[in-house]
């Protein structure tokens, strides 16, 4: 549903809304003709609710499309990825838990190896451990740069992120990364002009870095890209009428939260200290995204045991989910993680959403294979849910007499 | 997926995709209650298949729409055929082999009737039969006009293909075909002044056919539609980066592959003869499309056992394809043809897609009741299919981190 139709439906009502992403939650056979990590997880409460859901298969982002967790979040929450989209520089301050301020310019930064000429040799400075990376980090906070306020975060191994804090400043410069060897890094050239100033910070920040650096072979340079801002979203609370909060224990996603307006909450990261911070904030809110992670993981290391374990755990959670009474409960996942695969799929999601007026369908457990046969079919746009949520909720009036 | 996603997304890989498309594919039951064509067919090869694919059933253009095989066959291929359109002129030489080169404007001609009064009595010339066309456009084609060349290919019964080659035509002329009888035909107007030049020539191509064709009653004039021009439009190679080659029999096929840039590769018609053109050509190309047109042509005859036994023998040579060890095979069909009705249909066309990472779904045959219950969902877009090709051949790269 676009967003000038949901303003225009959109009632209040006293309902309460759940979604229980379990990430990379869809998968495929363990073994040929054999069941998903979902189908072979013992999973009875889930089942007996998918005999009273309506159920089915939501595409992140249409067929064939593996996303990244980021876009595939966006796309439940119903907001379409493909044009809601935010710069690596963003993305990489989301993922360490960095506090975006609006007008800040953030990039995601690689320590990288020059030669004695200056070409790159290595982009990624031979890999170096976090550790190392995190000391460097220390040396890159000390640069100055007049009338901006420079963070530096260590993310993983060579990877780290720059924040630029000032006045007037703007993200539209090209990457100092040349993604290729042999030749020196590029400038970090504005590509408005708008946006000379900070451009000519991030030089000087360059510069004096590379200095400092000169002795830390191989980590004697840095490379930049994705230079980006905060965008700004037509927030969920408003765009559905909703006080949304976000449970959710990674960085990521609370970041990705917080982007669209979301109260996050704090939690600790397992489910049993997320259901207990959503029963503490029930009365609080309206909507609850309460995420999942490590089944994204498991099927990530391609551990299908664990993938199983897990899932399987999972849902011994679900009658104390169910206590709350909420009015509609969505039980899916972001995106599937098949552990034969060891890495995010383009695979449709097992998706039920259970509510009192929703129409039960033929699906009497929830896996991959039965959800197929469901009600909200076997592939639909994943941007339908929060849809369907606000209907199930009572929150959407009637178009026309 | 939109040509810009595609290009964003697509990666280098070392996998292979077969397209098998039974032109005509689907049906509806011989008598009432009993099976189609393809569920009375014996298909052990596919029915084996099936099990370990994903099924469904494709709208090659939407909801009710009854395809040409030209626009059925675009949107296999992921063209959206409500945005590819080609000109009925360049539809007529595309079947008859015609090897149109870019900037030749070609347009469908009928051998007409006038009186006396130069008015049109009849638009078919009373449907001479090929032969007799043949030599009028024998005759035609001793016309010279300066400064074009002209080319007239007969095309079945009354009807025939006029192609001017030259510098700088412009197809954008209106029809001579008056479309109704007791008026005059048209003159060729421009409708864009560009186009004046080729409108002159055509009129004086019209003119001295009228002349030469004076004493052929009842084909003693010419109408001419469809004035069009070998479109422009983004080659399969570099939409989807796959080295792509077409085997098929017959003019029309060839002729839309070579529109989308495909390798059109010599072959006999047969399938036996495609699956040895295939074999010989495995290692050259990444993308293979097959196209078996008898099944389309039993169904256009209402035979119904005929349609049963044309499946009946493709499914002996499914295990030949399967020796290749193509990453991904689709078979599938370009549209429905009904025995029952004689002509094509809107119906959706069972599909099967077999590949590694395909999730099973529980069609445990080929057929259009069984496929209804499969994983790609009873009523999907055809265009849908490319996409995920390129995602089962490991060729689509991930959307966001």
């Amino acid at each position: 549903m676009d967003f000038n139709l949901m303003e225009r439906l959109r009632q209040p009502a006293e309902t309460k809304i759940v979604l229980l992403v379990m990430d990379g939650l869809g998968g495929l056979p363990g073994d040929a003709g054999g069941k998903t990590a979902l189908e072979a997880a013992h999973t009875p409460a889930l089942d007996a609710l998918a005999l009273k859901s309506i159920c089915g298969l939501h595409e992140p982002l249409g067929p064939g499309v593996t996303p990244g967790s980021g876009p595939a979040h966006l796309a439940l929450f119903g907001y379409n990825p493909l044009q809601y989209e935010v710069g690596r520089g963003v993305l990489a301050a989301l993922g360490t838990g960095f506090d975006l301020q609006s007008g800040d310019v953030a990039a995601r930064g690689n320590f990288g190896t020059v030669d004695g000429q200056g070409r790159v040799r290595d982009r990624r400075a031979g890999r170096i451990d976090t550790e190392t990376a995190a000391k460097l980090c220390d040396k890159l906070r000390e640069v100055k740069i007049e009338g901006v306020r420079i963070f530096v975060e260590p993310v993983k191994e060579y990877r780290f992120l720059l924040v630029l804090r000032g006045e007037g400043l703007d993200g539209d410069i090209a990457d100092t990364d040349p993604q290729q060897v042999g030749v020196p890094p590029l400038a970090p050239e504005a590509r408005v002009p708008e946006a000379r100033n900070t451009a000519d910070a991030v030089h000087r920040f360059v510069e004096t870095a590379r200095d400092r650096l000169a002795e830390d072979h191989p980590a004697n340079t840095i490379l930049l890209r994705g230079f980006s801002q905060r965008p700004q979203w037509p927030p969920m609370p408003e765009t559905f009428g909703l006080r949304c909060a976000a449970i959710a224990g990674y960085p990521m996603y609370r970041g990705v939260s917080r982007l669209l307006g979301m109260t996050v909450l704090e939690t600790g990261a397992t489910l049993s200290e997320e259901i207990a911070t959503l029963e503490k904030h029930w009365a609080d809110h309206d909507f609850f995204y309460l995420h999942v992670k490590k089944i994204d993981s498991a099927g990530e290391d391609g551990d299908f045991e664990s993938k199983v374990d897990l899932i399987t755990e999972v849902d011994r959670y679900v009658p104390r989910l169910l206590d709350l009474q909420p009015d509609v409960l969505i039980v899916t996942g972001d995106h599937s993680t098949p552990a034969a695969m060891a890495r995010h799929s383009w695979h449709p999601v097992p998706v039920l959403l259970h509510a009192r007026d929703a129409r039960p369908d033929r699906v009497d457990r929830f896996g991959e294979r039965a959800c197929m046969n469901g009600g909200l079919g076997p592939r639909f746009p994943a941007s339908d849910l929060m849809a369907l949520a606000m209907a199930h909720a009572g929150r959407l009036a009637k178009f026309g007499a």
